[in-house]
């Protein structure tokens, strides 16, 4: 299996045309953190075989988020997934507790670690929107098990850090798969006229002839083919911005995921569930429509780019059947970089 | 505490205009059955003090709904609540798991005893989408002990049964409260065009001087005044048909719930988490656009008059810390209908 | 013909439980000006018989709004309508003309005449989102004719006002018919927490067994039965407030005008075009949701209120056709209320 | 000025996967019909200087389209533009007029002449609803003056025509600009299992460093730097399919789009009003969600060779104010195009 990993802009792709923030991932956002606990145990002899995990975006420096909301948002590309607390975002534009991500069967048990966690911190507390996203790992993980527990999710918050970001396979991203490789975690962020934006994402969508990094086509560079998963798919998309948008804004930054994640080649089939996740955690002085541009285009660069992070960050990994998902060829994208390097100098 | 409870009807008012069914409750349409399980143990000096419960709605006989789902829909007038499932059904148009009820803190708990249910029928599923729909039943029950078991859910899915409903104080409506009074669950029903439009509702909102019941103002005519209650308030209101309807078609006819809420002097305030979810079990001849009318009526005046029998069905009940909510007093609403038909008869 | 008509406070009915403004229009929310024309000539003999009109809601004091747009939103509760510039209203979350009613047939010309004025007063525009809603007035009116011209929507714009609103036949609401009467322009405010919020509404839907008023069932008081009118139906709720919302938070107000709807009887039949705009010209603090449902009460009673006025100003009219609208007879409501009363004082 | 233009695929590009139509356009969807009037006249030096059209798009064979309308959905991805006739698609699911397309200005002009062929060929029409699209082409067309009329509309209306679709600077298209370039009106189609998908644009988003042209940065190809343009922006994409979707099916189909236009490196910036409008005139056996799959790559694929060919297919135009927006040189595309074939066989 391959160990040695890197982020694309490593391999000499660099997204887009703004500057990216001094990590290139959520963290640069002042004020969010990310925590993540990979759980992994067993093996296709020794079952049961977990591949699975849990990630946490923390919106604001872990404060009190129950008692002092941010601004939230969503975009749904595709609904077919089962993403938990977005009808009260729509409503009241806020979130009052961190975004976490786990595997979809996981989904219910991780928000009622959620919940607790609020619970003991506010004893008065009798209402709490957990938010929860979440992919499909079981082409990899045993599913069906539910293996994600409280502690692990009390791991994860554990975890919390604005420092890099851990990418690949990791937390929630330990088990899915991208554009028939191994795919994960990945993050990226772009800065916007004074502020930041960043995205992480859980990439668990596409099929390999689709897979486009940076216009090029990957899969022509690849000396075997690779075979296509048919995992169920999906992409959770994380936003976060230092710009002080209103609920209304922030949903027109979400929407414009779909534009980076076109970039990369996706299609958003039937069975992918699509969703775009936000906040915007800035206190300062709002941002008028007309220069919400930047804004757009640094989310779709930063979505673009997170992907592409999201994959070349992998592992390979054997499942609970023994199945074994590659991670992508790093040597087949430099392949593809120099070629059209080399044709450039003509 | 009062135990004698009616229906509406059975006080003399029978909202709208359109024939009931023959039960005159979401059970009158063909397929559809209700199980409810209430949860009620200790008291206010013997803690923990639990009123709550668990209602299951099935559209379709107890059928494989998993493997054959139906047309599904929601409306949603406030989102203020942690309801579980929708952007799954608003994609799909399908749900594929009967609808299940309970209080705020419970939805996860409740949600996973689902998965586990088709987990266990299916055992090649790695995917389920449960639909909770939940109301905060913090007034009266310990909710914050989260008290609401798998247990309890399989027994409401084992009660399920197609005859008249339980209303009042029973399953997910043991500890809510409406318009100031004790309220819970209620149904009602109204033949439509060779078809049965079915509501249940779980009501937990209003406060007393908003209530009409069928344009009469109830606490005119209440000898003492109640103390409202403050409760975070919310709305259920499952719709059921046997109508052979599209999902944008069904999703018409939900919106209109919001004109029965009306009818009863409902607000939809600021902290009430107000959700319509549906189906259509028919799988005849479609319905055209303009022969929705009689549906649109239909599901109004059975929202109308399901709200009034969670109301007139309800209950007294002591709640976690003493606190007494009254079932509302028949004979205030039998002097009201009185009043009005003497002056009728001038 | 009955021509003395009255609000429905001067028969004594006062719905709800909030103070009303000075005038009890949408005048009373400052800034904010009513300019209507009626379109009324020849007749059943001497056709074209136009029986139609304009009426304007000036949001913000005739201020340079193309310049300085304010807050506005929207809610469709039944979108078989041809209302114009819905879409960019929900985008950007306000607008740049005022809002105009007219017929369904002369919506477009209707807009030209809006953008015109626009272009006129700025040279550099090129780009102008009129707001248009309509009513389909084609029981009395010749609506295959599209009289209304743009002198017609300019001498609207010069009668603009911030004093009373004339109501019932009159502007937009010459040719339309609500519940089986004659119908038309109708206005109410209400005083919530320092702010004011007002709704004109021009009503052209729901038939006479219908109709509560004040939870009145009016046609059990009507001497004959009126026949009623089958006409397209539709109704526009135009709201207006000082509070200083966002666009999210107007547009949970304005989802609420169904609930006053849903108190007068409204059922949203299918043919029932019914959509509410409305614009929040406040430009001082921002209000919390939870402040919100102050301002959700209102918005219910002055919708409800409104709809009563639009019917009980409109005079009886002949239409293009010889067929007759009358006015909803006021010795009916009169009798209602004063039944209710006498058995009251029982 | 370039006037010898070429369709995307003759300078060597086949984007995605899936086999085009024969026609490669929106008719080879059986049914669809495509009119255009090109309205020029004038120049910078005599004016008006008039660069403007009407593109038409009919569904059914020019059928009675509105005694018999056809399944339609929209899908707003940036909600900044006049399209008229939304709501009611939105609420009903269907049209009962062909999409027409114009500039910003004339959008209800030509409303209007639609709404006149209705009432013409329908006596008894009181209502309709006229579907009309817009882009801003004032960059290069005097659009203040509003030049488009009724006779242009019937001359498109006259030239509907199942045949090969004119692309380029023609109908709606004459005066739009994308990318830095003229753009205008251009389609595509795919196959996808036994039914056709196509789409017909007009382009007038985006800019020149923007540009991916199946992946290649085409800006890095051109001899020297084009000026960028500053108009408002905008992209309608129409989509025709001959599979038998319901409106919520094709909703989702159409949603897809902005993966397309995500390909070609659009970022549908604040001033850019991009809508998907489609319809669905297949009366066969109805399509599971799970063989939306290939529905949705092939949206995707002639969406993105659609923007091409509105691109490769325009010719270099002078505008109003003596403004030149040059056609995109297709040699700077051919050698880009040459420089990957050249690379990959390295």
């Amino acid at each position: 299996m391959s160990t040695n990993r890197s982020r694309i802009r490593d391999v000499g792709v660099e997204p887009g045309e703004l500057d990216s923030g001094e990590i290139n991932a959520i963290t640069d956002v002042p004020g969010v953190e990310v925590g993540q606990r990979s759980v992994v145990h067993g093996s296709h002899t020794d079952p049961p075989c977990v591949r699975s995990g849990v990630s946490v975006i923390d919106p604001d420096n872990q404060q009190n988020l129950y008692s002092d909301p941010v601004t939230a948002g969503t975009y749904v590309l595709n609904g077919y997934g089962k993403s938990i607390g977005i009808p009260q975002i729509d409503e009241l534009g806020e979130i009052e507790t961190p975004i976490v991500l786990t595997n979809t069967l996981s989904t219910w048990d991780v928000a009622n670690a959620v919940v607790s966690r609020v619970l003991e911190a506010h004893p008065d507390a009798t209402s709490v929107n957990p938010v929860v996203g979440e992919c499909n790992d079981g082409v990899l993980n045993d599913i069906r098990g539910r293996h994600i527990s409280a502690d692990h999710v009390e791991d994860a918050f554990d975890a919390l850090d604005g420092s890099a970001v851990e990418e690949g396979s990791v937390g929630a991203g330990v088990g899915t798969t991208g554009f028939g490789w191994k795919a994960g975690i990945g993050s990226a962020s772009r800065m916007v006229d004074g502020h930041t934006v960043g995205v992480l994402v859980l990439t668990n969508t596409g099929k390999p002839d689709d897979l486009r990094i940076d216009g090029l086509k990957i899969n022509q560079f690849v000396e075997e083919d690779t075979e296509a998963t048919s995992a169920g798919g999906s992409i959770m998309i994380i936003v976060g911005t230092d710009a002080d948008l209103t609920a209304r804004q922030l949903n027109r930054v979400l929407q414009r995921t779909s534009l980076g994640l076109g970039r990369v080649g996706g299609i958003a089939h039937h069975g992918s569930g699509d969703f775009a996740l936000g906040f915007a955690n800035g206190r300062g002085s709002a941002i008028s429509d007309s220069d919400l541009t930047i804004l757009f285009r640094g989310v779709i660069e930063a979505t673009e780019e997170a992907i592409y992070n999201s994959l070349t960050c992998s592992t390979t990994i054997e499942g609970f059947d023994g199945k074994v998902i590659e991670a992508i060829p790093l040597d087949s994208v430099k392949r593809a970089v120099a070629s059209r390097n080399s044709s450039s100098n003509d």
